[in-house]
């Protein structure tokens, strides 16, 4: 008898039917004498539909008003599951983020949990019951409802997880594992039995739709095995995990595209001590996460900087810069939101050199110019204009001979 | 400077252009110098999609997932005014049931608000923010979200009023106030100016749509001023108010019907002692309101015993009669849910006695056979078949000079 925490996305619960195709999985799983936990996203397209009508009423919405709109997607999903399981003959409870304290700062859009209530829980799996929990939310310390930020759900199920000490954490999804790369993409794509945690992370942080990375840095910190699954095909999935039981490390095990960053430059920048602290402590307090940063070499005094940002937050962060901009006498504020960022990954990296010139060869083969670089003990990026994507990630794919 | 609670039902925030335009007629009271909380229903049919879900999902969906379900409706309407009024300049912050402590009992589908945290939402009101509040949600003391039934917005509206001391709550719909009878039955309908708590209870229990039972019970309670107002015509609509302040008294007020209940009856019932009680226990404790009882006078220690229940309860009503029977060995049930009730109202019957008899005589001449007849002291109601209800309805207001 374990405890298990499943997770099913937005395209597994995407309508009553497939809700009650949930319900019978997880009856399956209940009669095979587990206490389950079931972490829910909001039907697909419902989530859309809210944020639709969230810009029609305003062009820059109220953000906590934002995460409390938002978040009736996931109640829906959470309070018909239950409502299909009891009526199945299984108790079962719906919990809203506030009513069992996941707790989270009040950065609204992109919240981080801090703690949570396991006790609430536990008495209800005692009392024999099913739990489902709407993903993506929680509360501040004021009661205000947050969201977690796109794919947060997977965050949520991984700290329920945590917080439950539960033996195993299932991710349902509408792909089967995790990929080389992205089958559209490249039909030669391989599924991964085994990912490292931080191979998944570099995987996830670059886009690959499959896990969000919080849910994943989690998972790592609190040695949550995790394992992603489709929810309509019958296979093991791949299992995200600790290195050591990895039996061999392929030199890449992946590559990773991401569409959703863009560009801001800075020309003509004063190349003065403290220059950079000014530029880029207003974007932190405003909560955007700047990716990439590059600054040239200086040049009679000024010197140009380039950073990314989320395109999510693109709009904020260009009005942010150009205030900074006039108070530290910059030249110009330059954008570029046609841009795409691709990367290869592999732990196998660390103990081989030689895959950042390689990336650059078979790039350049192509007549791919590269615009921004960054590399991590695991992981080569490159920014390139947005419409060579998929010719790079096909590139990349077979150049590493990661096909089939 | 006033404090004013308005309320706005399901068409008055139909779209996205209607909630953009309550928050102009909000912005347009504050601008006057005034505090504003603004209850809100369900954007109109939203209730009914999530309804049909939870129906879709289960016959008889677990009601404590339900109320969870489609409380949702009214949280997206509250967020999205509070959005639109912060896109106008306007502070403004939205709350849920549990933000704010409703607390209700645990009735659910049909609680009963105890109490509201009143301090919560003046500290914002002192901050200078406009409150928009969920309508016909609450929570129980165990943080499970409860509804208060259909039309319990207006009691959520008056309940705060009544909280907050303020000086007028506004209930906006769209029909401009109170009227004589249904203007779609009777084109020769009258608008009222005023009418007591008194008879808008009468009214209201009766099935006339514009205020829920429980808002104008409250309101008279705790002598909270009372407006029902047009969203979209601009007029004073009709006052609910004490019986002193009327000027004068007509014999009858207003013809009411009420298509929402249907009949059951238990054939041959032994005529005992405690019998009664038998059978109307398991219905109160499953929570079903019984409206109407007759009771035949009995034959060779037998008698039948009739009575009405919302039609949403029939289901589960006849249920539990049906055991019922069994028990004390009743020989029969049968019910019907093709009935109406028709009644007159008006304070002016204390001081008149033959209302009655007209109403009986004026159904009668058009060939209505009544069923069951129930009288109160400012109101005679007859149950019909509810094919004559149009019929019976116009045939009243005529016959006891509504009309214009």
């Amino acid at each position: 008898m374990a405890l298990i925490v499943h997770k099913y996305g937005g395209t597994s619960v995407g309508s009553i039917e497939k809700i009650k195709n949930v319900a019978k999985k997880v009856a399956k799983v209940r009669e095979e004498g587990h206490d389950v936990i079931v972490v829910v996203s909001a039907m697909s397209g419902e989530t859309n539909k809210l944020v639709g009508m969230a810009h029609e009423m305003a062009e820059r919405p109220d953000e906590r008003e934002y995460d409390a709109l938002i978040s009736t997607g996931e109640q829906i999903t959470s309070t018909l599951l239950a409502i299909a399981l009891n009526s199945m003959g299984i108790p079962a409870v719906s919990f809203q983020g506030y009513q069992i304290k996941i707790i989270t700062d009040s950065a609204f859009t992109k919240a981080r949990i801090q703690r949570i209530d396991a006790e609430r829980m536990m008495k209800e799996i005692k009392a024999g019951k099913i739990i489902t929990v709407s993903g993506f939310q929680g509360v501040d310390e004021e009661g205000n409802i947050t969201t977690l930020g796109r794919g947060g759900s997977d965050t949520t199920a991984v700290a329920i997880a945590a917080a439950l000490k539960a033996d195993e954490c299932i991710i349902y999804t509408d792909v089967d594992g995790v990929y080389t790369t992205d089958p559209n993409i490249c039909p030669n794509a391989r599924k991964l039995d085994k990912i490292t945690y931080e191979e998944m992370l570099e995987m996830a942080s670059l886009g690959a739709k499959v896990l969000q990375i919080r849910s994943v840095e989690f998972a790592q910190k609190y040695n949550v095995p995790l394992r992603v699954k489709s929810t309509f095909v019958e296979n093991e999935g791949t299992l995200v995990t600790k290195e050591e039981e990895k039996v061999e490390a392929p030199l890449v095990s992946g590559v990773a595209y991401d569409k959703n960053e863009a560009k801001i430059t800075l020309q003509g920048v004063p190349d003065k001590p403290g220059i950079a602290t000014k530029i880029f402590t207003p974007l932190a307090e405003a909560n955007i996460n700047v990716d990439m940063i590059v600054q040239n070499v200086s040049a009679e005094g000024h010197t140009d900087l380039t950073f990314t940002v989320p395109k999510s937050d693109f709009k904020k962060a260009l009005d942010i810069v150009k205030n900074t901009a006039k108070d530290i006498e910059a030249r110009n504020v330059i954008a570029d939101e046609n841009i795409a960022k691709v990367s290869v990954v592999g732990v196998g990296m660390r103990s081989h050199s030689g895959v950042a010139a390689k990336m650059f060869d078979l790039l350049s083969k192509e007549g791919i110019n590269i615009m921004m670089i960054s590399t991590s003990e695991i992981k080569v990026s490159c920014v390139i204009d947005s419409k060579y994507t998929e010719l790079a990630v096909r590139v990349l794919h077979d150049g590493f001979g990661l096909g089939k």
